[in-house]
């Protein structure tokens, strides 16, 4: 079988519908890997990329896709609410099937030595594929951002992994990187008080002593008229979403309020979501079988993990053609 | 009001008990402090002291304390199970009430020089009251025990904090320092499966992916016939009881298994009980108010967090003689 990755790449424009069409393009209906979505943010003035398949078979409409992004963005005009430096921001690799994080990593360190040379582009190597501690983290590299870079790239600590240590004028510089897949996960809290999703955040976030593999905070839905607690998990398998859901379900029952709905932004692999249904078949005494049709598990983990707005489409799974 | 502190004296005898008793008789009856307790393990051939009181009024007795252990226990002789380094092993002061943790790194400092001074004793300093990140944790400071540190003293980077970088010939080294109380806690499982209870420990210790502050493990209770969870709560502030608890007994309702008691090994503050006790208040529509007789505290903990043989005296506050 082929080897299946996840490809998220992250550009610098979120706003000019006909631009973002135009990088887009090479990505489209291409043999062996699958363009599952854009989501171009107005606010953030940036746009997420998904494809999932065949690594070697995106490479080549991956090199024209950042030739367009060169061409079409200019970062001295860019404003946007997210940080960023470069015109293609940021590029991970993710391993999904058939696959290792070790390859993934090579595959970063060949795109970042291909598109370097190929644009003239400073590339850093960050998670799994950092050379240095400090580079594993994006904001430790992305900090100062485009008009810091300018200064921060000629450190002698702050050189690029490729290319010269000088940003490109118009497109800054851009990460390549290896990672695990991380799942966007926001649990629905049945109250508009902010301090409440405050205090749940605090509980289950690694960094105020919770669990170490998520990074959450508060977040309030205007359209929904309820707060949120919204979070990264970043290793669902040391972190498994039903942990995080019951735990914050356990804590919210001393405010007396509930957590019947949660939701996945983007996708999430269908491991994750089995993992969490086991769980719940255990305890209530049934046994969890992963292999069933799609739809199966899509309607156990709506019953189950009360997961809003959530089809097949959000399981990377779904997305990986066949033969 | 005077400042409190605990003092945790670890001496390397825990056998022969007319030897036991001639070390710690210098700290019985004292004015100022209260000997709360000492536990001597002969497995291990080793003895926790416990101590809870005003730091000045112990600093006399426990100069006496070091003196007799340093003249009574000769390392070269000394055989257990628990990883040592010398005849007082190690002295850990703990803020209580009216100090704070500053003043207890001084203390610290202070009783290491002593010591250094009058038994020509190398003392290493550690937990808060570390100069370097890599004396923090005491294992990395004790590690090749009594037999290897004779060696390792000389390093450079092993000298110690106080004294000559070599062994005392009989007494070896002894780690002086300051850290936050640390509860010793154990939830019981109603199973004897060591492969859940190793299941549940890997759920919720930081080492693991879970929360932060806990030290977590399984074993077996001989004499009681079933397995349990048994750790140490580095930090009940952010990783209070209850939420430790209920996330076992989350964890546990997928393998059918009820955790309805758990214990405290040794003391804990009155804040950390009073924490978890809010907390099942809060979630039964009741309120918790901590100004209540310490009976009644140690009634609600019996109720809500299962503890068993637990009475007034496990509360550090319990210990503290008023005016």
């Amino acid at each position: 079988m082929k080897p299946i990755v996840q490809c998220v790449p992250n550009f610098s424009e979120g706003r000019d519908r006909e631009r973002i069409e135009t990088i887009i393009e090479p990505l489209r209906e291409q043999k062996g890997f699958t363009l599952v979505s854009y989501e171009p943010d107005p606010d953030y003035n940036r746009t997420v990329v998904t494809l999932i398949g065949d690594p070697e078979a995106m490479q080549k409409p991956l090199l024209k896709f950042v030739d367009r992004a060169v061409e079409l963005i200019d970062m001295n005009q860019h404003k946007g609410e997210h940080p960023r430096m470069g015109a293609v921001d940021v590029m991970p690799f993710i391993p999904i099937r058939d696959i290792d994080m070790d390859a993934c990593v090579e595959l970063a360190h060949d795109m970042a030595s291909r598109i370097a040379d190929q644009f003239a582009l400073p590339v850093f190597t960050y998670g799994e594929a950092a050379r240095e501690n400090k580079r594993k983290r994006l904001p430790n590299i992305r900090k100062g951002e485009f008009e810091g870079m300018h200064e921060k790239i000629q450190e002698e600590g702050w050189h690029p992994d490729y290319g010269q240590p000088s940003l490109h004028r118009t497109a800054g510089a851009t990460a390549v990187g290896a990672r695990l897949p991380l799942i966007a996960y926001n649990i629905d809290l049945k109250t508009e008080d902010m301090d409440i999703a405050k205090r749940l955040a605090r509980a289950i976030r690694g960094s105020s002593g919770g669990f170490r593999h998520i990074q959450a905070g508060p977040v309030y839905l205007e359209e929904r008229g309820h707060a949120q607690v919204t979070m990264n998990i970043l290793n669902y398998q040391k972190n498994p979403i039903y942990r995080i859901l019951e735990t914050v379900r356990m804590e919210a029952a001393r405010y007396g309020v509930e957590a019947p709905t949660s939701e996945v932004v983007g996708l999430l692999p269908r491991e994750a979501v089995d993992r969490s249904l086991a769980y719940y078949y255990e305890r209530d005494n049934r046994t969890w079988t992963a292999d069933v049709p799609l739809e199966k598990t899509v309607e156990a983990a709506r019953e189950t993990l009360g997961f809003r707005d959530f089809d097949a489409s959000k399981i990377i799974e779904y997305h990986i053609e066949e033969g």
